[in-house]
């Protein structure tokens, strides 16, 4: 069932791995195929090294698995929500890296502090709201969902494809597994940049909004002049 | 004697070198069998390179040895006072790794400031006193395993598999040396992430105690619900 | 046309990716053959995996393209700039290095701060002004190579062979593609440490004339001595 | 001529690069026979892959080349210069290594913050006067040398086995050239911990003298246990 995209995720999920974004089994990549309404995500707590294609587990968006055998990721009702709220997406990510996770610990949004960040993400990547005690105790991971979704509004998600979950990590997605993959690297390497320039420059608080349009209309929209045609 | 275990005890020494946890012949890995009160622990002062089951040491909980030809690390003492405290644990390691220590050094507790280190570390990771220079003199390496106790009274130690000793290093431990040195992989992680947060938000005190339960409790315990059952 | 060239443009973004400089293609390297005034440069947007020296492109100092069937990289204007505001310069290199271009997202010159910084630059690696609206709109690829041109006056381009765009990151040049790349590489690595720096001792403003001058004039000038004759 | 430390001196040259200390052709690594007082030391700027045995250059303790074709380190007279002063050591190694670096361009000595450091180092690692524009100007090598020997007066140099010297980076030293290497490697890694200790706690000024003592000789001296005997 959904072979294909089975192997794709299973591809994105070992390639977080191999960009370092990975310890263990802290992570997660999934893929919904918008035909059928079902959602292909990593089994949860098994080793990178050991997983096929077979192992991933299939949902359709409420959760109900209807193939494989293994336990789903413990992330999925996130994925899951983010997919029912962003109809426009069709991979999501999730990892604990280094410098994103310092960022979403510390509460804060990334500002646009360079053209780096510009060329992917269309203004600052945002950082959750705390969620309630009672969200925590009742339905935590699909609360995590809820309050990824409420810094969008009616946002279009792909000009900003990533969020911070505060206290937590980032959640990246793409319009592919692949491509929700691309941008949490790159999502890695800005937080990173984004650490050293406030550490250098703790009152600069971004770039301008004429540049922050030019490099990202560079790269995205019918206007594109990044890449061969 | 304790072939299998001897066995363990030298892959876990192994892996902390591979995980990038330990320069030249810094750090140190034992492992107990209860049944017989026997600790297995690296040689003193031996390149991992060169290292094989036959140079481990095995010694009583006093510390004699009774099997073994080379001298066991320098910091024997501690880990077996380490095993005679805390009942709950199998393997114990050591080691140098960069961030752990520096929070070591600054004599700072690491809080819990995410998800990362809740779903290891019910709490803080907590740094010991300073030891008395009558400590530091007479019997220094049982000493050190003395004020790492004291941190944890009557709490069950594997809630907090670790321990800062102030201007010195991490202590881990686990069920197995092979837990043992997967939390320290882990604490090295948080450690580095803490830091990054600190400079970041220097305000920032740590997550409630509702997301550390929910995280914590997510991987351990009766209700455990990550991974495969 | 061109091939030897070619072949060594090709090397020089090769080897930039190969010193961790370069993410995915951030990032692009340049030479000119000043007899015909032909400048080769990465094509834009293509993985480096997959790149020969055919993908290639030449163009003359205006941008018209002479040479090759992609489309050169986005950045060409700037490089173009370069070659004709700099007459002793090869080769031209830009990309996203990290701490290089923290330093151009906080918008300060990288001081001179030790004897690594005076083996290559003889003076502080400047930033550029903020572009104007005007510019960002109108013409910003070249008017990011004139920005740059104006930190320099009529000063030798070489003894200080790089300078930091504001908000974006280094351009680094030399007398050949693989003397660019060289600086590059060293430029990131003095970013790197001038951060370890100020961190320390944020007083620090930069070595003394005499010491700068005395490591710059050792490895350049005729009254070099360090290698070999 | 002298093949045996030759082959020393240039494994020990090859090592500090495989350790990570050295980028280009940075760094520099000698080695002396007391019997013969005379000095094997690398060539001046050969790359590293390409260098054999055969390129290193002899001299006596005034700096006459006794052997070899190639020109020697630039940083000769310093080499020299702590051999002349230090009659117990006999290697010495220089490098550009990223945070002792750092730490000497901020022009502080490295205060022992932990017992990683006091295993190797009984102190502080001291960092060097400025040198006079006179010392710049007419005898520069040489000068750094008599600045590092003055940090130590009649103290036994191998008690504190490096120094820095102010606004360039660090000299190491040993009884061989591959202690001096094994010291240089160990002060890179001290260098870093204390750059997040001092981070995440300015105002820690060091261990004491107890625990400073008990740690280094633990290592060093005719009490020292670490280590098979």
């Amino acid at each position: 069932m959904l072979r294909e995209l089975r192997e794709k995720v299973l591809e994105a999920n070992l390639e977080v791995v191999r960009r370092g974004l990975v310890l263990y089994t802290f992570g997660n990549v999934s893929g919904i195929d918008r035909a059928e309404n079902l959602v292909v995500i990593k089994p949860s707590g098994v080793p990178y090294e050991r997983m096929s294609a077979d192992d991933l587990v299939i949902t359709d968006l409420e959760g109900r698995q209807v193939w494989g055998e293994m336990r789903p990721s413990s992330d999925l009702a996130t994925h899951l929500h983010l997919y029912r709220s962003f109809s426009e997406i069709g991979g999501v990510v999730h990892t604990h890296s280094e410098f994103a996770t310092a960022w979403a610990q510390a509460r804060r949004a990334i500002p646009p502090l360079g053209t780096t960040h510009a060329d992917y993400f269309h203004g600052p990547v945002p950082v959750t709201r705390e969620l309630t005690a009672e969200e925590i105790e009742k339905d935590y991971v699909r609360a995590t969902g809820v309050a990824i979704a409420e810094c969008f509004g009616n946002r279009d998600p792909l000009e900003v494809p990533a969020a911070l979950v505060a206290d937590h990590g980032p959640f990246c997605w793409g319009r592919t597994p692949d491509e929700a993959v691309h941008n949490a690297v790159v999502l890695e390497a800005v937080a990173r940049m984004a650490s050293h320039t406030v550490s250098l420059a703790p009152e600069r608080a971004g770039i301008s909004q004429n540049l922050l349009d030019r490099h990202y209309f560079r790269k995205h929209g019918a206007a594109a002049t990044y890449g061969q045609s």
